[in-house]
């Protein structure tokens, strides 16, 4: 597959219904990362779970994503966005990865992501498990920290776990801090909640200056206003937006490896990246579907549709960004 | 079965428990439409989903709603009605489909229906895909148009799929108005969201004067401003209630062929449905429960018990109308 | 429901497909046992599982059985016994039971056995745990005892329970003995296999000289040799089948509360069945199916199926003992 | 297993990850009664579905509750609270029940509670179906009725079933009433719904002077205020809390035996059980977790979340109450 | 996707996981039929389930298949035939259907296989229901018939549903046959079972001269037997392979929309699909997978093992036939 | 926990139903190594997939297969073995494992079984993927090579993966027998089949002197064939039995990692472990069964029951190997 698509449209589904067809990211063209100097963004899937200290499965997630994104369409119904006459979108596959051996896997992501930035494309990223928000970050970020809008019921500012280990889905935030990837003081966390291994648990995170809004200020504020304090923190810089599937309640996202209840409504978190608009974004992802434990692809629906809320965003900055 | 029951009455829990017995809509009797003149309201599967073009499965819906409906009661918890006491309810059956054939089957349910209405029966629907309701209104609706308040994430008034095929669950409406069965402008539609395959989808609807409240605006009206805008719509005459279970968050119906994400909860959807109270409903439905998709059976409990709700509607008003 | 049938044949699926219309064995009529006089074989359902040590469910079997008999045809494609027109077959409900009282509901199924064995009608049973045969042979074989073509995992002949327990589905058979239902000589044990609580759980039946066959012997002999030796135990008197679906391995009959591997195939318990042709059979039942532990049904097909083996010999049976 | 352990700590999760090791509750050490002079809170299984009328499982409940408890941790998120550290908690294991005995069964469950109840040890117990709660209350209360908070969607006050049996999931506390365990008039009830079998099920309650806060009042009202009206009711005497998981929508439980539509939403009962900081409780229970209906574990997943939040108000009581 | 690939091989396990990468069938490049001049064999996917007459979602086939193919290896572990070294083997893609109208769907799929014929490609297809069969032979059969090896449960040589439909997935062999396609005189079916419609179901293939071997001749003659007798029938002619999975026990497939237990196993289906070797084999399909009655994806996976198995036959054939 | 139990017998039915009580192997006590000094025969699980290349989840299997095994009886229904009655069995738990670092988790499982070995407990294992076969070995065989009876369908004697990888669970018995502990001479693999990355894959095996019996050889010789072999090959030295439960067909083991259709039955599996009586035992494993993939259980009751064969083996030498 060595060539360049004739256009960076979706499959019609007046010439090939949804179910039809082998289910690439929104019925998109597949480019390889090498023929995809024409792409604006580029959806991306890092099929990987060897961060994941629980329940593992997310490694099977962006292949589900795919299956169910064919559902997807053109138009948002609020904004009107039209993201595939905006810009150029393709699906770059999977990146490589090795499932048993985290470092090995960890340099094959970054080392495609790479290839995408050096191209100039935009990516947007269908996970795994949320360590792999650390290489895609030491790729898109490597020469400045830059800020985060991260949905999460959890901090992901960990140290180590079993003493030595370094590398957990539990712990990206803080090597992307550590390796000036991440700037905190521009970093809200939202949705944060459950029962902790410890009081202390919080106390990392806050010193950095990051603004965390646990559930119950999140609910207590609501949308509007935390939209705002978002838009706050990030301010003008760079952005990065990353969405843990786990951010929503379980009933919404149940395919996922560490649920905790009481979570984010997906109207609300439709309603909250649409509240990012206009931000200076530089990439996303969306992470930790895990298909073995929601076969129905309900989950899997979800993220492709949190999907394309931040691809509608991209593609609008990317037709804004291109010369004229 | 060529007789009339003894009693329209549900079968008691204290002689047969709920997971006992043939399982008829809501325990009632069957009563085939030629034995049903003393029936005053007709519970009817159309077990139908030759309109479906993305995941078939509906065809099997009437059988799994029969199949939790026996955990339906007598009483409504809140208005105190208690349908079965005001009016002769009674299972009228499937009316026949052709599995292969649509417009073979338009005909055979119009049939049915035709048979139903000439007795004065107020149907009462469990589908099937939403093509099903065009059939269903060419008997009740023949000689003037209705109003309509329709739950739903899709408008389903496009007009033509794949170039030439006029009928599938996405055009009913379109067919409806055409064919003047359909009011548009006593017709609201609530629940509307999800991206569209164009930008100019929701143009031909909201020309011939439909009311659509999309998701958004239903969230910012909440549901009490939302029923009364719904009432001044339809206005006092004759209306027709479709729910299509995918108005419904997906986490509530995941039985269905086409979720979107960010619904309705049930919970306001009853709330809606009551607040119909009093209108001049004519018929109703519930459709789009697919339960290859939730072998659980949840969609269908959540369809039945919509399907209660409004049953305690026309049982009040079938009560009203009947000779003294 | 309260009228006889215009025919006994099941509804053509050239009227209504197999997935509509509401759920009878076999999409036979249903008739009351009241007014089942000119019905020869009647189908029941035993909804019924306070006899579960273990995993409950069996109180779901009736449904799901006729749920998915509904895929049943008219003509047995080996011996060419088309039942339905060798004698009247009709469904005859499920029997009245009481969730919480074990008792209470033996009488309750007791005495709806009592009427159809009045009415001279053929009991075919659909349960339910294996507690049920019990009440069924209190109704059927009330003035004698009867041989027995039993095919199980368990020769469910244990004592007690707890102390003090005496009815389980466990102990069936036991009490059958005790209380003269049964004629342990005449009673043949096919399938029979597992682990034990006690290298004594043997010797009772033995004692009594019930005809065991162990899976092990079962597969040293043969299938031939099986039927034959079957044959010979029970001899021409009458005689009562019973196919307790955890006969068959786990793989085919998942949907059971006792499930115990290297078990008898689907292919070869049809084939025992039909081996069973010519005998003088008066009844039999299918026992423990439970749906919950197989939402996808296909344990019940397996059970509706060997109904449909055992309903033709029953048939054949019957319609040469009618009257000229 | 006869001895005290050496801590009363859950295992690490940096020792064991969260899939390993033999599922205790909280991964809490196991302590026999009998052993457990030294505890002060007492995780006990309930595993019996013996009054349940329609679709049993709940028996399994607390296996499963045990095995998603492995995903607890140790520090209230909102509160601060860390019940490991202010007290001895430990997994007294499941009570004896005998599955085909109920009256049996409820002296085995009160035995057993009587045990724990002269040790003074505060029960936290997982059902089981909600009869388990009338032997609990039967030793916990023997010498004095007390008040409850009850989140459920049904009042458990009906009288008999089938004519004649008192005990039933449905009945509980309508016994614990007349036996003088329960003060109506400081009982609360949480999230009633649903239709009702006949417009006179609420009366029995009501004319106790029973609280009945139902779901449309619950909605109104608002959080905030029922945590009020709950706390108004109860005073300062000794409290019950009873969670039936199916107080809560069906998206948050699928997995129960009578699930009702248009329930309390998890956040929501977390911050009510949040709410009750400070009464006078002196136990609790979750109940009506059915895994045969939710095998994914999701359910049982919300049920420890609860009991967590429920066993971190019995920390802070247990540690104000000891000896200094 | 416009362009040639660079080889013709699956993706190597080195480089991708199994369960990385956009799922085409084993891992091969997809090329657009106009692009695929060099390739001997094309492996297509119909997806289209239109004549199903009862449980739907066949269309899905095709998709889940190519997901599970994903665990295809290279080399045949018994005959030593590795396909992809022998050939070039490609993915075609899905041929285009119109779920809303059967007739523009057979001219749709007849269309795609009139490319890939004329371009002289050997086709290898996933279904789809049965009535795909039939315009694949339209295409691939035009001009003189061919033989069959048809394994099944069912004969397909219907004539007509519902009085007027001629197309259903019950019918495409008496098509075939009708519109000279198909040698009866040559086709052997093996498997067939199940109770019928009528005892004259079975007249019109025998009358045909179809070399029916219904499962109870199959198992007494035993595979080798089978497949001697199959290679007679077919004798060196021009043939076909049909593999419906419901030929297959339902415990090995029980993703289909008819099951009927009592089939053949999965090894002896292997065995017979080797024992075709050497045969003047013309194309093969594999049809009846249902995803939605199997998500775990089983039934997938045996049929693209059934897949490779005939893939290795056809390239042995296609690599004989190549130009020196 | 730190005593040693008042007995080493499982907890009996009649004191508690088997749904009830936390789940140890087969109901025994739970006994820490350290404690084990009296233990002959140990239980132990090993939760770990860090070795799994496509398909994670056997980390799950240890929990599911004690929740399953709760099941087990006694005494064995064809050898009459009670292997409690003979020995001290206990469950000694989990071994710990590291999520995140292979080589971490090979050196703390070898740990925990330097100390099981250096008590003279002989293990019983239940994995986890296959790679933990090869810490157990470093530990059971430090000293000298042993004999393997290896059910499996596949070698796992590769050598390498993606290029640098040495432990994954396709590599342990490479590694086995290069590091001493296996004698390839005295290893018989049965069940061996599937497509192979490349016609070259099996020459390494071959090479040392395994014998390898694939599936095609296994059904032409028949069970009692290859029990003769397996015994003629592993003759009177120590051997070890590992059984992977994909030699199993998938029907019976959906729940791995790795299926290959075409597989063993349960029943020959039974027969083939107990036709291993009387050999030299050392211990044994059953691995591979991953949750995830077979929510229902019944892949672990199948490990359960083939770890009950294996463990009458081992108990039947325990007692002859016990000091009078």
């Amino acid at each position: 597959m060595a060539a360049k698509p004739e256009s960076y449209k979706p499959v019609s589904v007046h010439d090939l219904p949804r179910f039809a067809g082998i289910p690439t990211f929104m019925r998109l063209p597949y480019v390889a990362p090498a023929d995809a100097d024409e792409v604006n963004i580029g959806l991306i899937g890092v099929p990987w779970d060897g961060g994941t200290t629980n329940r593992a499965g997310a490694r099977h997630g962006p292949r589900q994503i795919r299956d169910l994104s064919t559902m997807s369409r053109n138009a948002h119904h609020v904004t009107g966005i039209m993201p595939f006459e905006l810009c150029h979108c393709a699906d770059l596959g999977d990146t490589p990865v090795n499932p048993v051996d985290i470092e090995d896997t960890l340099n094959r992501i970054e080392s495609f992501y790479n290839s995408v930035v050096e191209r100039g494309i935009i990516p947007l990223t269908a996970g795994g498990d949320h360590l792999i928000t650390l290489p895609v970050m030491r790729a898109l970020c490597r020469d400045r920290p830059v800020g985060m809008v991260h949905f999460d019921a959890h901090t992901d500012t960990m140290d180590r776990y079993f003493g030595e280990s370094k590398y957990t889905h539990g712990t990206p935030f803080r090597r992307a801090i550590e390796e000036g990837l991440l700037d905190p003081k521009r970093t809200v966390q939202i949705g944060i909640r459950g029962a902790l291994n410890s009081d202390r648990d919080k106390d990392w995170g806050l010193e950095q200056g990051i603004r965390v809004i646990e559930i119950e200020e999140y609910n207590d504020l609501g949308v509007d206003a935390v939209i705002a304090e978002a838009r706050r923190v990030v301010g003008d810089g760079e952005t990065y937006v990353s969405f843990d599937v786990d951010a929503l309640d379980p009933v919404y996202a149940p395919g996922t490896g560490t649920p905790e209840i009481g979570g984010i409504t997906t109207y609300d978190a439709q309603k909250m990246i649409r509240g990012l608009r206009g931000l200076n974004l530089i990439g996303g992802d969306v992470v930790e579907v895990s298909p073995p434990f929601d076969m129905s692809g309900n989950t899997a629906l979800v993220a492709v549709t949190m999907m394309f809320e931040i691809l509608c965003l991209l593609a609008e900055l990317a037709s804004q960004r291109k010369p004229a």
